[in-house]
C-alpha cells in the first residue's frame, strides 16, 4: 500500500516535470491571474531556467525563491495580522497583569482606545508584542498561535486569518515548487508566529520560513525537560536590509526569483537582482480597495515608495491586484 | 534527454525508497560499520520509525536529522579547520597588515611560536578568526574558503581537509537520506566556512547548514550593486545549549536523530530526546589513535566529558571509532 501510494507519487511527480515544459501554458498553472504580461513574465521566465540545455537553466539545487509574507502571500490591513495577535494576547493575559491597566500601552488596548493606541504608535505596539510574545516556552506559544487561529477572525471579512491568503500566490508557490524550485518564506513577521501555520497554508515547511525572532534560552524545567523559554529581547529584524542578511545566514543561497509587496522587500529584491543570469523580481500592488484593500506610498502599514520607484526604474514586476487577478482569496472560488 | 534521465533517476529513487524497507539489513545500508549493536541500533531506529502503520512511524515531513560537524562528521585534531584556515589566513593578509609583526596573536602566529599562542589561548585564536573573518564581503570569504581547501593539506596525513570525513558517517547520512530524513548540520563551526563544501561532501546543501555566525552589514558598494560585508562582530554562536536554539531558529522542528561527539553537542541530544515517541542520540567517541586520533575527558578540543556521563546514564548510544567502523577516511577504500 504504501510503496504502491509512493510509486504512484513519484510518477505523478515525473509526469508534473514533464510538463515543466513550455507546453505548462496550454494547462495553465496560474488559472487566477488574468492573462497579460505580468502572468506571461512568469510562465516565460520559469520556462527559461527549467529548460535543460537554455542558456538561463538554473540547476536544480539552486532554484530558491522567496517571499514575503505580509502583504504579499496573506492581507495585511487594518493591522498586521501578527499585531491583531498581541493585542488578543493582552486582553487574555490581563488578568494576570493587573499593573497592566495602568501601564501604557497596555492600558489603551485593553480601553479599546485607538486614538491614544495611535499616539503610541510602533513602538508601543512592539512593547505589546514583546510583552506578549515572552515568559512561555517556544511550545506553549506555538500552541497559543494555533489556539488563537482557530478562533479569531478578521474583523472585515470575518473569517480565520489563514483564510485571507491570496490565491493567484498560492497558485504561484505550487507552479514553482512544481519546477522544483524551493520556495521560503523571508519576513519581518516573526518566525515563531508563522511556522506553526505555514505547511499546510502555503506547503511552506518551517524549516523554509525566515522571519524575525526574539531571544530564546535554554532552560531545564525538570530532570531531563529541558525548555527553550522565550525572552523579551529581539534576536534577528527579518526586515529591510536585513531581509539580505536572513537570506545569507538562513538560506545561504542567493534567491533567483523574489516578491515582496513594500519597501521592506526594497533589499531582498536588490540582492536577488545583484545575482548572475536570469533573475525574477516581482512586487505585489495592492489596488483593489472593493475586494482588498487599497494603498501604497502614504500607508503605514505595508508602505510602497521607494521599492516602487527601484522597479519601475529597473522594470521588475508589479503587481496589480485589481487587473492581474481574477479572484482574491480561496474562499471566493469554493 | 533530460526526461529520460529524470525518469531514470526518479525510477532509482522509487527502488532506493522500497529498500528502506526492514530488508535494507540484507543489502547493508552501512558497510563501513562493524556488526554490533550500536550498527544495529541505527538500522533498528530506522526500520521502526519509517514503517507505515508501526507504532513509532514518523511522518515523512518530521523526519529531521542534525549532525555536529567537527569530530562527528570530519576530524578535528590537531585542531579545529576552521582554526589552521584562520592561521593560514593571518600569513596570507600579514603582507597588508605591517602592524600586526608587533601586535599579539598576529605575532607569533606569524612566527609559528607554538608556545607563546598556546598562552594566548582560545581568546587568542577567536582573534585571529575575527580578523580574518571580516572586511571583505561574503561572496570574497566563500572564494577564499575554496581557494584553501583546494591547497591546504593536513600536517599529519598530507592530504585535502575534506579528505578527513568519516566514511561510516556518510553512510549514514545517505541511509537517513534513502529513507526520506532531511539531514542538517548543526555545527559551532563557521556557517559560511561550512557552505562552500557541505553539499558536495556530504550531500548537505547550505539551506541546511546551521552553524555560528558573525554579524553581515548590507551596503551598496557600487549602483545597483549591493554587497553583504562581514564584520569583526559575533552574530550568533551555535555551540552548547546554543544548537538548541539554533535548531529552534533555523529549523524549526525538533530533530528525531541526533549525533554528536563532544560536550558542545550535550544540548542538541537533550533537546532531541526530549520530544516525543521515538529518538536517537549518538555520540563518536575518538578511541582510535593509530587510525585517527584517541582522546576524550581532558582534550582541550573536542572534550567528551559531560556529554558522555549523560549518554552512558541515558543509554544513548556511543559509537567507538576503534571497534565500530571498519574504516575512518573514504580514501582507505579507494
Amino acid at each position: 500500500m504504501q510503496r504502491r501510494s509512493l510509486v504512484g507519487g513519484v510518477i505523478a511527480s515525473a509526469f508534473a516535470l514533464r510538463a515543466a515544459a513550455p507546453s505548462w501554458a496550454q494547462i495553465d498553472p496560474l488559472p487566477s491571474w488574468n492573462d497579460g504580461p505580468n502572468k506571461q513574465s512568469i510562465i516565460d521566465f520559469v520556462a527559461r531556467t527549467t529548460t535543460s540545455g537554455g542558456r538561463d537553466w538554473i540547476p536544480v539545487p539552486e532554484r530558491i525563491a522567496t517571499f514575503d509574507n505580509d502583504g504579499t502571500l496573506w492581507t495585511e490591513q487594518p493591522m498586521y495580522f501578527q499585531v491583531a495577535f498581541a493585542l488578543a494576547r493582552v486582553k487574555a493575559l490581563a488578568a494576570r497583569h493587573p499593573e497592566w491597566a495602568t501601564v501604557e500601552p497596555f492600558r489603551s488596548i485593553l480601553a479599546d482606545d485607538r486614538a491614544q493606541l495611535a499616539q503610541l504608535g510602533e513602538k508601543g505596539l512592539l512593547e505589546a508584542v514583546a510583552a506578549t510574545h515572552s515568559g512561555i516556552t517556544t511550545e506553549e506559544f506555538r500552541q497559543v498561535v494555533v489556539d488563537w487561529l482557530a478562533t479569531a477572525r478578521h474583523p472585515r471579512f470575518n473569517r480565520p486569518y489563514t483564510d485571507l491568503v491570496y490565491q493567484p500566490m498560492i497558485e504561484l508557490l505550487a507552479y514553482l515548487r512544481a519546477n522544483q524550485f524551493k520556495t521560503f518564506i523571508v519576513s519581518g513577521g516573526g518566525i515563531e508566529f508563522m511556522r506553526p501555520w505555514t505547511e499546510r497554508t502555503y506547503g511552506i515547511p518551517p524549516e523554509q520560513v525566515v522571519g524575525s525572532s526574539g531571544v530564546t534560552k535554554y532552560v531545564m524545567q525538570a530532570p531531563d525537560k529541558p525548555v527553550l523559554m522565550k525572552e523579551p529581547k529581539v534576536e534577528f529584524i527579518d526586515d529591510g536590509p536585513g531581509k539580505a542578511v536572513g537570506i545569507n545566514q538562513f538560506i545561504g543561497r542567493r534567491p533567483y526569483f523574489a516578491f515582496g509587496n513594500s519597501d521592506g522587500d526594497q533589499q531582498m529584491l536588490e540582492w536577488t537582482a545583484a545575482g548572475d543570469g536570469l533573475r525574477y523580481m516581482g512586487l505585489v500592488h495592492h489596488t483593489d480597495a472593493v475586494r482588498e484593500y487599497a494603498y501604497d506610498r502614504d500607508s503605514p502599514v505595508g508602505r510602497l515608495d521607494k521599492a516602487w520607484d527601484e522597479a519601475v526604474r529597473r522594470k521588475w514586476t508589479v503587481v496589480s491586484m485589481k487587473d492581474d487577478w481574477k479572484v482574491i482569496y480561496p474562499f471566493e472560488i469554493k
